[in-house]
């Protein structure tokens, strides 16, 4: 029997049905691989064409001359059987099966054979009727979109449209995944699978799962238990209303199960629970940027006093705790901050702050940061404030306190300072409650 | 005594206290107003120059010949008075006072000083100590950032920056607003005064509001009551929590008030309640593009079911109504549908759809919407999907049902496909559950 890592860490893959025309399964997967990177070998699969996309086309998996670890498979659900056994013969170890036309349609008996070929040849499989797997560690992208920045985030994930979302966000703030993997009817590789990959992977930092139900005796509720102890695991599991569940059943005959047992399950064991795409994106983003902080008490530093309420409020509703600013600090502070600034927690370096007024007080706060007793410092940016980054940096480099920030209301400024933090490895969040949100939930990390 | 009417479509503006160094307020002020588009007549005023920015300027307000409606004043705290002694003999109507240095550092008595004055002359006074007022009807941007595209929303902030930040994320999706007024310390002009000039500007759709308190016989009460009868009014007000109030009162000096009978009082006049930033621009893009629809019933139609499964869960949380699709309608449906589409709301119409699925799927159900009595239909394109904002057009044509998209996973596709159904006027999400948080809140509008 091979393994995931066999069908992740491939060295060659053959597309079966390739097509060189756009919009087919065959054309999209064989174009990703390609300009996803790949650097091992690659063989269009496809009788009818001499080339594809530049590449020597193959009638047959059997008409290849090296060795072939995996095959992406496009080709009409009926024609399956014959692809898995023709790849068995020739060694192939794993197969990404994107087909539909099984047990999704009722076709339970053709999914039950491709399943016993596999098996006879110890051919693992993914899918079928799946979005398919970037792996970008090994800049294998069998699936799509096309996303190639490598990141800290392995993402699992029931719907691959959720799944592409979380990875398209992740791209495009320059923090990128580990892998994405959508999976489909689940003949065989499953979501434990991959919690167990992941947990052993040294590029991933926080495990990402999106799931409908939890299928009896998978071995689910064991693994993400174990992976939660040693990585932050992030869970968005719809189907927290009536018909929340009935609208899953309709879609995978997933059982969602009850929610409020799964809800006691993550708090016991440290399992950031989502509720919606924004706050999974989120955990993720700051858990593969952040570690968990020492303890939950949070320092807030604003130009923006309205922003610095509604963090205040986010922070009470999600046992994040903004503790009063001691009282020895408050004269070192107004040594280095105008008269009009409100020395509290809150912060409220006031609406005409430089950026080396959020530098100087930031200073002395990591100078006594022991003492002080915080967790995390949150930034907050409103305006256009410009050079922020660069102060940023600099306070990060104390590196004695978690760093977070959020920016907000300055436009062009904004974009181009938030980019330079989040390369510097600062996350920043584009409101003041999805800062404190995101850092609610790593705090319920083990 | 003038109006707020006088400040916002003022033909004339005088800078007291222009600047020629970036960074200045003054400068600020200058230059905004300038590449805000302004009209009208633009009078630097600055002792010390001859030139500011391309425009003469001038020693005082009086050695202006023309008249002078509004003045912008930028000059230290105590200039304040005798600026506003000269701005009431040459006839000025307004003045929005940018500068601090007042109430809000315990300068009571010079607050009390420029109000006198103001009283003396009749002369509005937005301010002091604010982000002032940009009103894009009549191109006068007198604040910070420079934001140009005019749009539906009518917004009075007590926070400059969160409401710095709905302006700027409604000119990113093109949507823009009629007015952004930041009013600081409100020695004169209130939300009160914004609110009936808002319910009477045929600008303005939706008036949008953050306010951290209510003054006591202030007349908010009202206005807010009245205001909700006639077009939707959307409030983010924090103090939810103990915490918050806290950090209230050492912002604004404010008195949070009970925030369970602000809830209750929202729900009785049907006002909506934002908690959040995302929330609030969210309810009002949605009320900007969109009328209230006929009823709380909402058909969903997917490509992905993960998130027609999340939209569910967000609809059964928030009062909205995924009711069954009646049977008279699944053959008709069948018939243009593929196989393997799930025909029930959500209807799943598969991760191969095409934007011409979507387009006779929605043929089908608008051609017999009377019957089917659904307010609302939810697109949600999963993927990328070419033309989807063709398809979305033709349908919106149809005219008999609210329609609202959510587009996600879809990379640069998707933006292209956004950009152009935004442009059409139908209004889309970044996930499904903004979608139907943000139908949620326009359904409870009167």
């Amino acid at each position: 029997m091979y393994e995931l890592k066999d069908i992740l860490y491939a060295s060659s893959i053959a597309v079966v049905g390739a097509s060189g025309k756009p919009g087919k399964m065959g054309h999209t997967l064989l174009s990703n691989i390609i300009e996803g990177g790949f650097e091992g070998a690659i063989y269009p699969i496809n009788p009818k064409e001499e080339t594809l996309l530049g590449l020597s086309c193959y009638k047959t998996l059997c008409d290849v001359d090296g060795p072939i670890d995996l095959i992406v498979v496009c080709v009409p659900a009926k024609f399956v059987p014959g692809t898995l056994r023709e790849a068995g013969e020739k060694g192939v170890k794993g197969a990404i099966i994107i087909s539909g036309g099984f047990r999704e349609i009722g076709n339970e008996e053709l999914e039950k054979e491709v399943a016993d070929i596999a098996g006879e040849y110890g051919i693992r499989i993914i899918g079928p009727n799946c979005q398919g797997v970037n792996y970008t560690a090994n800049k294998m992208c069998a699936t799509w979109p096309v996303v190639k920045t490598q990141g800290a985030i392995g993402l699992v994930t029931q719907s691959g449209t959720i799944g592409a979302e979380i990875e398209l966000l992740a791209e495009k703030e320059g923090i990128g995944v580990t892998c994405f993997a959508a999976l489909g009817n689940k003949l065989d590789v499953t979501e434990v699978d991959f919690i167990n990959f992941f947990v052993e992977d040294p590029n991933v930092k926080v495990i990402a799962l999106n799931i409908e139900g939890i299928a009896e005796n998978s071995g689910f509720v064991e693994a993400v238990k174990e992976a939660a102890k040693k990585k932050p695991v992030v869970v968005l599991k719809p189907g927290r209303t009536a018909q929340g569940q009935i609208a899953i059943a309709s879609h995978t005959k997933s059982i969602a199960g009850n929610d409020e047992l799964f809800t006691v399950f993550c708090k016991k064991y440290g399992i950031i629970r989502a509720n919606d795409i924004t706050e999974m994106y989120d955990a993720c983003k700051l858990a593969a940027m952040m570690p968990k902080p020492a303890n939950n008490k949070l320092l807030v530093m604003t130009s923006s006093g309205g922003s610095g309420i509604l963090a205040t409020d986010t922070a009470a509703e999600n046992g994040v705790e903004i503790s009063p600013l001691p009282d020895f600090i408050t004269q070192p502070l107004a040594d280095v901050l105008p008269d009009q600034c409100v020395i509290k927690n809150p912060m409220d370096v006031t609406g005409d702050a430089t950026a080396d007024r959020y530098g100087a007080a930031a200073e002395v706060i990591c100078e006594n940061i022991d003492k002080l007793g915080y967790g995390t410092l949150l930034m907050i940016f409103g305006d256009p404030i410009p050079g922020a980054a660069q102060v940023v940096a600099g306070i990060k480099n104390l590196g004695q306190i978690s760093l977070m920030v959020s920016y907000l209301g300055g436009g062009t400024v904004q974009e181009k300072e938030v980019d330079e933090m989040q390369a510097l490895g600062v996350p920043s969040f584009p409101t003041p409650e999805r800062a404190v949100k995101a850092l609610s939930h790593l705090l319920v990390t083990k």
